[in-house]
């Protein structure tokens, strides 16, 4: 499993995610799974991907391939509107789910060929832009309503993006609320684990201006979860309301 | 769906649960999940339940029909040690499900008889014990490394209780932590909804001390949720650590 979020606020796009790959308990592998392609001045794509890792790699693949061929029908380079880079990377990752299962053939067993991605960034001209892609091809958008996706083991790490996000709230606050989602993910399945990548591509920056690889011991994350373990401990301490039959420390003093 | 927690401290138990059952998103319904056997200064059970609604209610009826009738071969009034008590309720519930099973025959589709329970208490002279009972009957108990136990949709509340829940904490304390790792759960997923249940066991009091129902609008639930929410947003914008590139307003004041 993975798990990787992509959230749009007024100021950007910020993305981050996990590096674990799993193929069953005893075969874990640490691969990237941020994948940029930016020409800064015209156009940023992050994709984010959870699902099989084969599939992936033929679409990452495949989408340098075409970037570096000036004769091919289609690529990340030549997009002029977001929703047609969700479109063409839809295509793509049904095409190679098709094919591996094309090439195994009846010798494929029970293997899931299946990818889900999310893929977001500006194009120059266009406002910023983030969806989903499902791995039937067809894709769904972040909105001011929901101002984030999640791809993978999704559900440790919700609540707080619920509790967070909003879509004018600063990149960097967004990035904090990221990197605890994917903290909280990984305190609670071992299917998710470090480093964890982090980019933030500001509303017209047309690029990555800040792309983070950070594991248990980078100074930067140590003092996040630090902070965020004393601070949620001191608030179940001292800030949540009390029941009505527990002494009240600020009534005991005036008495 | 469901979720229902139970907290094992140093000072006793503490269990909560939600209360709406779902066959389908149209066909809801508000149901106990939290069912109370105690006699004040000899024993006090609490069984929290995750699964088939009927099966639930006949394992709690019969448990009720053992306890009224002086000539069953085993019953909670007669427990002497916790983990008997798990393993009585534990075939109760196979039973259960072997009956609605049989009852049905060839007219069974697809239906789950399964249910998952959550057994604590004390009885006297005995420690206060804590067990998760799975539909095959068997059990596991909370530990001083594993502290709390979960039933139904457990992975959205998960995080808070790993952050939280250490045995030297209060029942009070334990008891907040259960509630927003309901809420939490109840804004990420349907199936989880109010009046939330709580039960507090103090260590010898045999006995539940409070018992309560909580409601959106019940004071004491409004007031803890406001205050959670109010604290996170205070906590990122305030409290954790600034990205290298952020202007830190601490320095700024001192220039």
């Amino acid at each position: 499993m993975t798990y990787c979020c992509a959230i749009k606020v007024d100021d950007g796009l910020v993305f981050a995610g996990d590096t674990r790959t799993s193929a069953g308990v005893d075969d874990v592998r640490t691969y990237n799974k941020l994948h940029v392609f930016e020409r800064p001045g015209h156009h940023v794509f992050v994709v984010l991907s959870a699902g099989n890792l084969a599939t992936t790699q033929w679409i990452v693949n495949a989408l340098r391939r075409d970037n570096d061929n000036p004769d091919a029908p289609q690529s990340l380079s030549m997009i002029r509107h977001m929703y047609d880079a969700a479109d063409y990377v839809g295509g793509l990752s049904v095409r190679a789910q098709r094919e591996s299962a094309q090439t195994a053939g009846q010798t494929a067993t029970n293997v899931d060929f299946r990818t889900t991605l999310i893929l977001g960034g500006q194009v120059v001209g266009e406002e910023p832009a983030l969806y989903l892609i499902y791995p039937e091809g067809n894709c769904i958008s972040a909105s001011p309503e929901t101002p984030y996706l999640q791809i993978g083991e999704n559900k440790y790490g919700k609540p707080i993006l619920d509790r967070i996000i909003r879509t004018h709230i600063s990149l960097e606050e967004a990035a904090r609320c990221a990197l605890v989602s994917l903290d909280s993910t990984m305190k609670s399945n071992l299917t998710v684990g470090p480093p964890l990548d982090l980019a933030i591509v500001p509303r017209d920056a047309l690029r990555i201006t800040h792309k983070l690889r950070l594991d248990l011991d980078t100074p930067y994350y140590a003092a996040l979860k630090k902070s965020w373990g004393e601070n949620l401990e001191r608030i179940f301490r001292e800030q949540l309301p009390k029941f009505d039959w527990e002494p009240d420390p600020a009534q005991q003093q005036m008495l």
